[in-house]
Order: structure tokens, then C-alpha cells, then sequence
């Protein structure tokens, strides 16, 4: 809870130099506020720990900045020409709250203002430089941008499975990778290491992916904060649609045992502490 | 010319990685490839050899970063939402050619990838964070985002002169202002040598957008490229609606006369050969 209260105040005060547009600053903290999970900054914050780091602003900045590439994707993957959803996390989206023109640039600020912030952290150059060229390869043409344009393109066609996987490692697991693999780097781990935390990211990334499509298929709005059931209206091929929900369920489960025993395993011959990273895992799982 | 055609190298060398998506890479490259002046970068890579600096592959990717930041704000401020315009450089605009999605993604591609590409430059560390943090400032929610969006807001407003001022410091302004400060910054210049840099280019921003003000309400759409009276059309406030047409002329001269008179400084002072830069800002003259 003090994590997520610090995450927020790293967020919050990024923002309080005071803003050009009134506008703007509002739509952007709207959607920063918007009550989401912090899954990925909790991951960063989490790993971190467990290779023995004690906690500083610096790294609440990284997983600050993190989040503000996250809830920029979302906000335009909530507009009229893309998903075109009205609700996100139980309130109206950025569009539907504001205006296109306002999301649209809402958005836009939280791509380019993310690397700002963590060039003001007091980590070493080195390793700003290393956290920059992740992020800015998990977010962009060759990560989670080039994701979302495959899951578009895929749209009402009939998709393979390693089509599939194509479309959610890079639309949602570069980006889920990214805070294990940060981790690593403002630890100063070796590149077997940083390997196997990337190779955790992607079974995470995986489960996320699996986890969404059976809630997109079985929960409610009230459960889900948003419209359930986009994909089916999509025609988007999905892990249920292609493999049913009983194999969707083991594939979940399956890519979090795995990224579990890397866990272990990283326990064992490292001295990693994985309780608290093994929690928020435990929490994806999902039961038919 | 060589400095156009090796810029254009950097900026496809870049994507060449092999794209996640075709038809991503090939709405980014329609963009980057549709042939504007490319003054931003020049002003770049002149300012750099006024000090002295023999140019290498680093400042063609510095320079190609830049390039991508204000491609994306192109094609996002053509959107429908936006400015909604169907030209830009006499060819069909992104969402256009493709459509707003895609728009939107290339856009969101050329906000998130250019800090990677400044990673990728064999230049210190140092600088590449000081280039990156200067290059999210100039662009995002104090920058270029920031003023879109005052300047969408302004729309159908009686807006002062400071206003308008606000509005294009940091719409065009800052993102102006940044090759020169970069160029100071890769060639390691003193913080006062910086300032002079920053304040020649928010002179070189202040004229190109009086100039972009003349040439919406004077020059036709061949000599443009898209469609001109735009602003008359949107009733946005702007130089020459504010001060006529004859002392909108004298702004831009004056500008650029300032800026002039703080290179020859430079120059008498600091052994700087302004020669080229002086020709690029020559470039940016108009007359009643």
C-alpha cells in the first residue's frame, strides 16, 4: 500500500511543474488516476526488492514512467478509431470524458514524457541510458505499438496461434517484460540474468494476455470496469476462440508455473527473495 | 546535400531492424519520407559544425530522432480529430493514405522510438541524457503537446498577442529551440553559451510560425503543399489577424535579425563560424 501511495506521488509530482495547458495536465492525471492495478510498477518495485535494493525515488520515477507509457496506450487504445470504448477501469474514457483532441494529446505527452522523467533520476548515466533503450524498444514500432497494429490488422481474420502469440508478445508482453529486465539493470545483474527475467516477462506477458481474453469472455462490466465481450463483437481471434476456455485456463496457470520456477530457481543459485514478485503472480491466476 | 541524404539514411537504417508490423513501418516511412525541408536537423548538424565538430553517424541519429518527433506531431495534428487536414507536403496525409488508426499508431511510433535511437549513438552517456531529457521537455506536456493543445483551445477565442506568443513558444518554439541547444550540448559548450542558444531558438520559433501565419493567409496550395486559409477557416487568432499582414513581416525580419546578431557574437566572441546557420535562417525571410 505505501508502494502504490509513493508510485503516485512520483507521478503526481512530475506533473506539479506547473502545466502549460490546464486542459491537458487534467485529461493526463484523469487517466493516471484512474485506479488501475499498477501491475507493472509493482513488478519493477517488487523485483527490485528481491534482489536486496532498498527502495528510493529513483526507482518510484522508473516505475512512474513506466505507468505513464502504459495509461498513454490505453487512452488511445480506448478512442473511436481504435478499440472505441467508453468505459475504462469503471469510468468513462479519456475521449468520452474530455474530447478526441484531448486524448489524443493526452496520450502523446505520456510517450514523450516518460523518458524525461527518468533522465531526472540520480541513477548512474549508464544506467539511464540502459532503462531508456528497454523502454523505448518495448514500447515502440518493435513493441507494444507494432503489437496493437498486428492485433488491428487481425481483426475479423482467421488467425494461427503463432499469430496470436506474435500479437500479444509485443502488444503486452514487451512491456510486462520491461520491469523484470529494469529490475535486473538498476541492480547491475549480469546478462544471464537479465535473460532469464526478460524469459519471465514474456510467460507473464502471456498469462496477462490469456488472463484478459477469458475475462473478456466471462466476466461482467462491473467485474471488468469496461465493456465485457469485444473481442466476440471484434471477431478477434483469441486463446479461447482458438484453443476453447478449459486449454486457455492451462496455459494461464502453465506460463505462471514456469515464470515461477525461474523465480525459484534464481532463489537458489542467487539468493533472490521471490515472496512478495511470486505474490502478485499467484494473483493472475485464474480457475474454469 | 550529402547531410539530407545521410540523414535519410540514419533515419531508414533505423527501421531496418525488420518491422513488427509492414504496414506500421510503411505508414512511419510514407511520413518520414514525404520530403519536408528538414530544418530542424540541419539547424542541428550546422550548429554543430559552426563549433567546430566534424559531424559522424551519431549526429545524423540525433539529428533523425529529432526528425521522427516532429513527423509524429505532423500526423497526429492532421488527424480528424485535430486539424483534420487531407494534405500535408502536397500528398495525401497519413490517416489519409491509410487510416486514422494507423495514423495514430505510426504517430505514437515517432514519439516512442527516437529516445531508443539516441541510445544507439556511440556518444557519452552523459550527453545522451542530457540530450534526452532536453528533447522530452521540448516536446511533450511543457512543449510541443502543451501548446497544441493551447492552441486547439484557443480556437474561436479573441486571444491577446501573449497568448498567441504562449501558444507558438511552445507549439513550434521549443522543439525549434532544441537543435540548437543540442548541438551546444554534444559539443559540450558552457551554460552560458546554452542560454544564448535556447534564446536563438525560441527567436528561429517565433519567426517560423509568424512566417507559417503569412504563408496560411498568402501563399497557395501548390506553393504550400496543403490547404492554405486554414486558420481563417478554424478563426484562430493568429500574427496577422492580430497585427496586420505589414507588422507581421516586421516580427518575423526582426526575429531573425535578433537571432542573427547573437551568432555574429558568437562568432567575434567564441570563434564560431555561423556562415551556414545564418544561410538556413536567410531561407526563412519573406517580404509585404
Amino acid at each position: 500500500m505505501v508502494k502504490r501511495e509513493k508510485l503516485d506521488a512520483a507521478l503526481a509530482k512530475f506533473y506539479e511543474q506547473g502545466p502549460v495547458s490546464n486542459r491537458l495536465q487534467e485529461a493526463i492525471l484523469y487517466s493516471i488516476h484512474a485506479g488501475g492495478k499498477r501491475i507493472r510498477p509493482l513488478i519493477l518495485l517488487e523485483t527490485l526488492e528481491g534482489f536486496g535494493i532498498t527502495l528510493k525515488e529513483s526507482h518510484y520515477q522508473v516505475a512512474a514512467a513506466l505507468e505513464m507509457v502504459h495509461t498513454g496506450s490505453l487512452i488511445h487504445d480506448d478512442l473511436p478509431a481504435m478499440d472505441d470504448d467508453d468505459y475504462r477501469r469503471g469510468r468513462l474514457t479519456n475521449h468520452k470524458q474530455f474530447d478526441e483532441a484531448t486524448a489524443i494529446l493526452a496520450g502523446d505527452s505520456l510517450f514523450l514524457d516518460p523518458y524525461g522523467l527518468i533522465t531526472q533520476t540520480d541513477l548512474k548515466s549508464e544506467t539511464i541510458v540502459a532503462l531508456i533503450a528497454e523502454l523505448s524498444q518495448a514500447a515502440g514500432t518493435f513493441g507494444m505499438v507494432g503489437g496493437q497494429m498486428l492485433d488491428i490488422e487481425g481483426e475479423e481474420q482467421a488467425l494461427t496461434l503463432e499469430q496470436v502469440y506474435a500479437i500479444h508478445s509485443h502488444k503486452t508482453g514487451k512491456l510486462l517484460a520491461f520491469p523484470f529486465k529494469a529490475a535486473g539493470i538498476i541492480a547491475e545483474q549480469d546478462s544471464d540474468i537479465l535473460a532469464k527475467l526478460e524469459k519471465v516477462g514474456l510467460l507473464v506477458g502471456t498469462s496477462f494476455q490469456v488472463r484478459d481474453d477469458i475475462l473478456d469472455l466471462t466476466a461482467s462490466f462491473a467485474d471488468l470496469g469496461k465493456t465485457p465481450q469485444k473481442d466476440l463483437t471484434a471477431q478477434k481471434a483469441t486463446y479461447p476462440s482458438l484453443l476453447g476456455l478449459d486449454e486457455s485456463y492451462r496455459i494461464l496457470n502453465d506460463s505462471l508455473d514456469r515464470a515461477e520456477v525461474i523465480f525459484q530457481k534464481l532463489k537458489a543459485d542467487k539468493g533472490f527473495i521471490p515472496d512478495k514478485i511470486l505474490e502478485i503472480l499467484e494473483r493472475l491466476r485464474l480457475y474454469a
